[in-house]
C-alpha cells in the first residue's frame, strides 16, 4: 500500500526543499503519476532548536505540534523532519501522535555502519546537536566510532550554519574555512564526515570540497521513500 | 500583515519543488523566522492537464479541489499552482474558493512587457497550454506580440516535457534538440521565449543554452512573496 508522506519543515525552509528535492528525484517514477503524495508545513516561526536546547530559548515543540496536527488533518501516514537538531524533540512528538515519525538520526547510523564499517566517524552538526548527544547515542548504538569536533571548531560550524546557509549569503568565501576544517578534522582522525545539519548537505554540494560525506537528508529521502511504498531510483539524472 | 502561502502542487513534483526552492533563495530574509510560512499539497495522482483539456481525459478538477481544501484547513490565505496548464482549469477552480489563487500566466505576461516591451515573445508549452490559448490571451491583454511554435515544434516540446523532465531522464542528451529547436525559432522571429510549462525552467537551467528566456515559476515566486507581505532579495547568493 502506498502512503501520503507528511513533512514537518521550515527548520529551515531550504533544508526542506532540499528534502523535498532529493525524495522527488530520488523516487524512481516515469510520469507525475508515479511519484508520492507529500503533504509540507514548512513553519519557519518554529522557534530555534539549538537555542531552546541549550540556552533555555523558547519551546518549539507548540508550533512543531500544531504542524504535526496539520499534517495529520490533510492525510499524512507518516513523518518526517529535516532538521537533526529537531530530533531532541522527537520522543515528546511521537507521544502526541498515533503516525510513525521516521528518525533521521538512527537511520542515518545505520547506513554509516553500512557505508563504513568501523571507520571513524566525524559529526558536523549544530551545537544543540552535538552537546545533547542526539548523534553520539545513534552512532554508538551501530557501535560506530565517532570523533566531534572541538569547541572551536563547533563555533565555525555554528557560523556556517547560521551566519551563511541560514542567513542566506554566498557559499563561494566560505570554502576556504570550509576545507580548512575538514582538513584540520582528517589531521586528527576524521574518516569520514556526517552532514548533520540539514543546512551542511547544501553548503558541501555547493562547495564542492572533497569528503567522503553520509548526507542524512539523502538518507532521510531514502527511507522516506521505501516506507511509504515506492522504489528508489537507482541512478539520478544529470 | 504577513500572510500564509498554499502551494497547490504535484503538477509534476519537481516543478513543485523548484518553485517551493525559488520562493526559498528569493525571500529577503536574514534567519529561519524570516521566510514565508509555506503550506504544500504536492498530490501526482491529479490526472493531466494536457490529456483532459485537448483529448477528454479524466477531469483534474476534482483532485485539485481536494489539494485546496486541505490547504484552507491548514490556514493558507492565498494559492499559487506551480503547472501552467492547470491555469485552463484556474476559473473553475476560483469559483470553488474565497482565498485568491494568483494567475501565473496574467502576471508572468505583464512581467514580458515591462521587460521586452514590443519584441516578439515565443511560447514554449505543453499541447494543453498552446491549443488552450491559456498564454496568448494573457500575452495579448498586454499587447505582446506572440509567435507560436509549429505542430512539429509543439511535438518536440512534449517530448522534452514528458519523456524527459517529467520522466526523470537525463537531461543533457537533450541538448542539441533543445539548441536546435530555440534556434529555428529565433530564425522565424522569435525574440525571446516564455518557458511556459514549470517542466521547462528545469531544461533550460540543466542544459544552460543561451535564450533569453522568461522563467514563469520565478516571476509566480516573486508574486506569491509580495503578495504575502515579504521582500525580494536582489541579488541571489551563489
Amino acid at each position: 500500500m502506498k502512503k501520503t508522506l507528511g513533512i514537518l519543515g521550515g527548520m529551515g525552509p531550504l533544508a526542506t526543499a532540499d528534502l523535498f528535492h532529493k525524495i522527488t528525484v530520488l523516487t524512481k517514477a516515469a510520469s507525475d503519476q508515479e511519484h508520492i503524495h507529500v503533504l509540507i508545513d514548512s513553519d519557519p516561526s518554529i522557534p530555534d532548536r539549538t537555542d531552546a536546547l541549550l540556552h533555555g530559548g523558547q519551546d518549539p515543540l507548540p508550533k512543531m505540534t500544531a504542524s504535526l496536527r496539520n499534517l495529520e488533518r490533510a492525510g499524512a501516514e507518516c513523518i518526517v523532519m529535516p532538521c537533526n537538531t529537531a530530533h531532541g524533540f522527537l520522543q515528546a512528538l511521537q507521544a502526541r501522535t498515533s503516525l510513525p515519525i521516521l528518525n533521521m538520526p538512527a537511520l542515518t547510523a545505520a547506513r554509516c555502519r553500512e557505508l563504513y564499517g568501523d571507520r571513524q566517524a566525524c559529526i558536523l552538526a549544530t551545537s544543540g546537536t552535538l552537546e545533547t548527544g542526539i548523534y553520539h547515542r545513534a552512532l554508538q548504538e551501530q557501535g560506530v566510532p565517532v570523533l566531534t569536533p572541538a569547541k572551536y571548531e563547533e563555533e565555525i560550524l555554528m557560523h556556517l550554519i547560521y551566519d551563511v546557509v541560514k542567513a542566506s549569503k554566498p557559499l563561494q568565501p566560505e570554502k576556504e574555512t570550509w576545507q580548512h576544517l575538514l582538513d584540520s578534522l582528517r589531521a586528527v582522525g576524521a574518516e569520514y564526515f556526517l552532514l548533520a545539519c540539514t543546512e551542511l548537505p547544501i553548503l558541501a554540494e555547493g562547495l564542492a570540497v572533497p569528503g567522503p560525506f553520509v548526507d542524512p537528508t539523502a538518507e532521510l529521502a531514502r527511507a522516506a521513500i521505501l516506507f511509504c511504498g515506492y522504489e528508489i531510483r537507482e541512478q539520478v539524472p544529470v
